[in-house]
C-alpha cells in the first residue's frame, strides 16, 4: 500500500510518499511544494493544488494522511493553513483517495510513542524508520512523512482489531 | 460589470451575483451551497468547489469578492472555513477571474457607512440597495450580497481616484 504524507501550508507544502509491505515501511518519495510570498494569494492556491494533482498521477498512492489541526496557533495562520488544506484535500477527493486525518498528538504518539514527543524526537523517528541518511529538510517534509508513517501504523492497528473482532 | 460576492463556508457558503450598471445595483442572482454534516469533510469540500464552479460557468462573473477574516471566531472555526474558502478562490482562479478581499470592517464601511455597524443594519442596507422584498436568508446570502455591494462600490471609488489622480 502506498501512503501519500501531507503537511500543508500555503508557503510550503510538505510530502512524502512511503510504502507499506508487510510489516516494513519503505520511503518512495519526498520533497515540499513552495510558493513565493509576493504571488497573489489565488495563484499560490492553484499551484499548491496543481502541484500536489500533479504528485498525486505521478506517484499514484493508495490513501492520503493529512495533519488535522495546529490548536497553537494562531487564527490568521489557521486560515491560511486551512486553505492550503482544502484544495489539497479537494486534488485527493477528485482521484477518490480516502483521506485521513490525524491530530499532532496522534502522529506522535504513533512515531515517537508518547504526545508530548518533541519535533527533534520525532524527526529522528521518521529517519530510522525510513532508514534514511539524514533527517529530512525543511520541517515540513518530515512531518509530512511522520504523517504517512502515522497512517501506516494505525492501518496495521485497525487490521490486528479486525483479526481479533471481526 | 457582474459581481460575484461569496461569504465561504462548509456547511453554508453565501452567494450573490449583482450587475453594476453605471451607478446602478440590481441583483441577478443569490442563494446558498449547503452541504451536510453527516458527508464526509472532503466530499463536502467537493460539493462547494463544484456547486461554486458551476455557478461562475452559470452566470459568468467579471469579479469576485470574498470576505477577507473572522477575527472574532476561533481556531478551528478558522480552519474549517479557511478549508472552504481555498476551493471556492481556486474555482475562482481556474477561471482566470480576479478576486478582491475585504475584511468585514471594509464591508460595513462601504456598505453601512461605519466600521462598527451591527448585522441587521447591514441587512437592511444590502435589501435597500438592491431593492428586495426582503432580507435575504440564510445571514450567509445577505453577507455574500453584502461583500458584492462593498466591491462595487470599491471600484467606483478607485474610478474616481484615478480620475483626480490618472
Amino acid at each position: 500500500m502506498r501512503i501519500l504524507g501531507i503537511d500543508p501550508g500555503i508557503a510550503i507544502a510538505g510530502f512524502g510518499f512511503i510504502d507499506k509491505i508487510g510489516h516494513k515501511i519503505v520511503p518512495v518519495q519526498y520533497g515540499s511544494i513552495e510558493t513565493e510570498a509576493h504571488m497573489p494569494p489565488e495563484k499560490r492556491l492553484l499551484t499548491v493544488y496543481e502541484s500536489a494533482g500533479a504528485l498525486m498521477d505521478k506517484y499514484k498512492p493508495d490513501e492520503v494522511a493529512v495533519e488535522k489541526l495546529f490548536f497553537n496557533r494562531n487564527v490568521t495562520t489557521a486560515f491560511s493553513v486551512g486553505q492550503a488544506r482544502g484544495v489539497i484535500i479537494l486534488a485527493a477527493a477528485q482521484r477518490g483517495l480516502p483521506i485521513a486525518e490525524y491530530t499532532p498528538l496522534q502522529v506522535k504518539q504513533a512515531v515517537v510513542g508518547y504526545g508530548n514527543a518533541e519535533k527533534r524526537q520525532v524527526q529522528e523517528m521518521v529517519k530510522m524508520f525510513l532508514k534514511l541518511a539524514a533527517i529530512p529538510k525543511p520541517d515540513d517534509v518530515a512531518d509530512a512523512l511522520a504523517v504517512a508513517i502515522c497512517h501506516a501504523h494505525s492501518v496495521v492497528m485497525k487490521r490486528k482489531l479486525n483479526e481479533v473482532h471481526p
